[in-house]
């Protein structure tokens, strides 16, 4: 079976979609890799491709990316909602299939390493593959923006992975990292009061004393009439879904409250539900290698 | 996304491994299949070979097998353990992935056709694809074997599908259908006694008044002290895991006995471990396309 990693890199193009091919193409160039998905936002001017391969392919096809976005966009002339660094903003590699999250942290070097030294932008490394903890959150590394880089890099703390230390004229700085694939999974709960939902989010995200890798806050969904937990599983397997539902479903009681249901936003890992299958059905022993799937992939 | 069909035809040579391999490379060498497993049983003196690819490309597979095993096996002095009738005994289509069950009841229309005015060999088709409610079950058809063959083929009710109204003389008869794939599935109790085991076994299997796509039986795990519910789920989208999971549990805390687990034996396929997910989790307006795997799959 083929080793599987996703890239998902953000520049900060997102109203002129000539640019935009352009930049995708020259990922989409490289051999062996499968493009999954390109979406531009305007109000953002911001593009997210999302792009998988071998780790070597998946490598080059980031740094082909930034070669071919860095002439094409200058951040002196950039305006958009969204917070951003550089002309290519985030670069981060997730593993998919038959990869350790260390082998992307590797990845995540060598390819910071090869931007830094073909086009001569700095380069911050983040989350699994930061140098330090402060640098493991993105918005730590952003704050400032492109605007005020050039003083944030004259700082000690802030002297870049690798590269130049001072900011790209055009393209700002790129951060580059590997992180697990993020679940963003809520749980809708039958009542209309916001405030249960605040309390129950409050009590299982991180920050307030719950999951190491889960983040929520308290929606309310008008149209229903209900209210929902929104959560980003920022690592399943070791905060997996059926403990956190396990643990609304319990805090909801305590308030007389029933889930009524849960959704997945966007995508998720097949392991992430292997393991809600496992955990309820109690399977001994139990390995992908039991679903048809995995044969049928390891076949190819 | 391509189609893709199982077959796992069952074959009545397991002790010669070159005539063996010489057969299931007959199916090999058919473009865009792939094999994933062939096992032989010299007791049972049998072989099964488990093969997948699109529709077409596995029913001329299929139909090269018994061209292959044709020459090389004669039933006339062939002695093993298992009941047979053919040459190649039995030839399932099985729906794996973008394809509906009549589909495969068409391919084995197609192929039964094809072998029978190929190699001038009867055919019955069974399961999905029976002609008649006696021929769904395939050990009907099989009754008398291989040496009863000649004269069950005189009755009125026992004229092929496809073919011959007389046994090939050294290839017998071939039994070719369409099913749903099988999950054998155990459910392990917290005691020692088999009547306990046994009792929910017949309430949950369909002979018993149990579930329609249940086969169930008790079974002694003396070495580890321990009673086990040993299930056939032979339609895990119309009867589905977690149903008779909690069916089970509920059955048997009527005893005042715990599930203390349970165990796929072989392959599940990964829809049914995601009904499984669906269900626990609640999730809302489910699809296997949340799932990144199947994302993957279909940019192939």
């Amino acid at each position: 079976m083929k080793q599987i990693v996703e890239c998902v890199p953000n520049f900060s193009e997102g109203r002129d979609a000539e640019i935009v091919r352009e930049i995708a193409a020259a990922a989409a160039a490289i051999p062996g890799v499968k493009v999954l998905d390109l979406t531009s936002d305007a109000d953002h001017n911001r593009s997210v491709l999302t792009f998988v391969g071998e780790p070597g392919a998946v490598r080059d096809a980031a740094v082909a990316l930034v070669g071919a976005a860095l002439p094409r966009i200058d951040l002196r002339r950039h305006r958009g909602q969204h917070p951003r660094l550089g002309a290519v903003d985030v670069v981060p590699f997730i593993p998919i299939r038959d990869i350790e999250a260390k082998e992307c942290v590797a990845l995540a070097r060598e390819a910071g390493r090869a931007i830094a030294e073909k086009y001569g932008l700095p380069v911050y490394l983040y989350e699994d593959a930061a140098s330090s903890e402060e640098r493991r959150n993105l918005s730590n590394i952003r704050k400032g923006e492109f605007e005020g880089l050039a003083a944030k890099m004259k700082l000690p703390d802030w002297t870049p992975d690798f590269g130049p230390a001072e900011p790209h004229p055009s393209g700002g700085a790129v951060v580059v990292g590997a992180r697990m694939p993020l679940i963003a999974y809520n749980i809708n709960l039958g009542t209309s009061d916001l405030a249960v939902a605040d309390r129950i989010a409050k009590s299982i995200r991180h920050i307030g004393g719950g999951f190491r890798y889960c983040k929520a806050m308290a929606v309310d969904l008008k149209d229903r009439g209900i209210v929902q937990v929104s959560i980003n599983m920022t690592n399943y397997r070791k905060t997996p879904l059926f403990r956190v539902f396990e643990c609304v479903k319990s805090e909801a009681a305590r308030f007389g409250v029933n889930v009524v249901g849960s959704e997945i936003v966007g995508l998720t890992p097949a392991e992430a539900l292997y393991d809600v299958a496992e955990f309820y059905l109690r399977i001994e022993k139990f390995s992908p290698d039991l679903v048809l799937e995995t044969k049928l992939m390891k076949a190819d």
